[in-house]
């Protein structure tokens, strides 16, 4: 039995897109990562722009992220919208979701394993600049930055903790386990899943 | 390069202790579990019933995990003194060592992979029976007993909150993936294992 859907939540710099798109390949699934926004923006009206940056993470000004006082919150339509995306997604099955608190949306259904990928500092720091370059914004402040972001928005949105691990069926540390052994690690766990109960010891 | 060390901290009916003796035999490991009782009382002199009743979890009289008027406290004094044994046997290396808060007096060996095992409510119930049979104890009560303090014990002595992937490199839901993939998928990390620093970010 195999899991029918796999999320991975994950911290800036892990490694977790890049594994979720090779656990995809090898088990022959959808991925999910920057797509969705192309797809949300088509479903809901939302601007690419605006998704790109209130999508997965608290927006830089944070007055947006408070009810406004006309009664709505653009936030909230956003996530609700991005919400039903990702879930007619999951009924569809076979795929990979990277992102958009897919774990929590899922939380639920037996036939999706989720997994939380993240690495220390120094790990991280290494791959964004290997993977997106050097900006004016000095490493250590970017990686603060997204860090505070995406986590505020996870924590906003599901009144989970960030990084509880009762929430995953699988946790990895990419500072020490590599990437292509995470990959490998996930896809043996995924062909072995036992569809169950999600642990609610963290709840 | 394989990682020395591995540790397992595990809920109560989790598994964990299995896992840690499979992957112990895969990599031809020395193992220690409940044999360390044995090493703990010949190496420091407490009588084995006091270490098997307080060396993992908050004593059943709570009194005895505050200081004493006399200004020691024997629940700290078993805690310098097993510490001592666990860091002794990790410096031997290639070895497997269930709890005994080993995640956390390993936490800066770069060459210490440590592992979290959890599953939900009812696989742990189940395994629990299967395992030690029934008592004259509820199931239900004697798994919220261990866990209250199991975790009371984990968290006295290590500052640290119960169940953070952060502290691990690898954490497993054996409530969703097996017992025998759980053991596949550490011994995989193992022997692919990077030695690096511990993610802070729990901290």
């Amino acid at each position: 039995m195999s899991a029918k859907v796999i999320t991975i939540t994950r911290e800036f710099g892990s490694g977790g897109r890049t594994i979720g798109r090779k656990v995809a390949e090898a088990l022959g699934y959808s991925f999910y990562d920057w797509n969705l926004v192309d797809k949300i923006a088509t479903e809901t009206g939302f601007a690419k722009e605006f998704i790109e940056e209130n999508g997965e993470e608290q927006g830089r000004f944070s007055a947006v992220f408070t009810s406004s006082s006309f009664g709505f919150n653009l936030n909230e339509q956003l996530f609700e919208a991005q919400s039903r995306v990702v879930l007619n997604l999951a009924e569809q099955g076979n795929c990979v979701i990277v992102g958009r608190c897919a774990d929590y949306l899922l939380r639920n259904d037996p036939n999706t394993m989720s997994c939380f990928i993240y690495a220390n500092h120094d790990a991280r720091k290494n791959r964004v600049i290997n993977e997106y370059g050097e900006t004016d914004v000095p490493i250590e402040k970017r990686l603060k930055d997204k860090d505070k972001r995406r986590k505020a928005h996870y924590e906003y949105f599901t009144s989970r903790k960030w990084g509880k691990s009762f929430y995953y069926d699988l946790c990895i540390d990419t500072g020490r386990i590599p990437i292509d052994t995470a990959v490998d690690v996930i896809v043996e766990a995924a062909k072995n899943y036992t569809p169950g109960l999600r642990n609610t010891d963290g709840d």
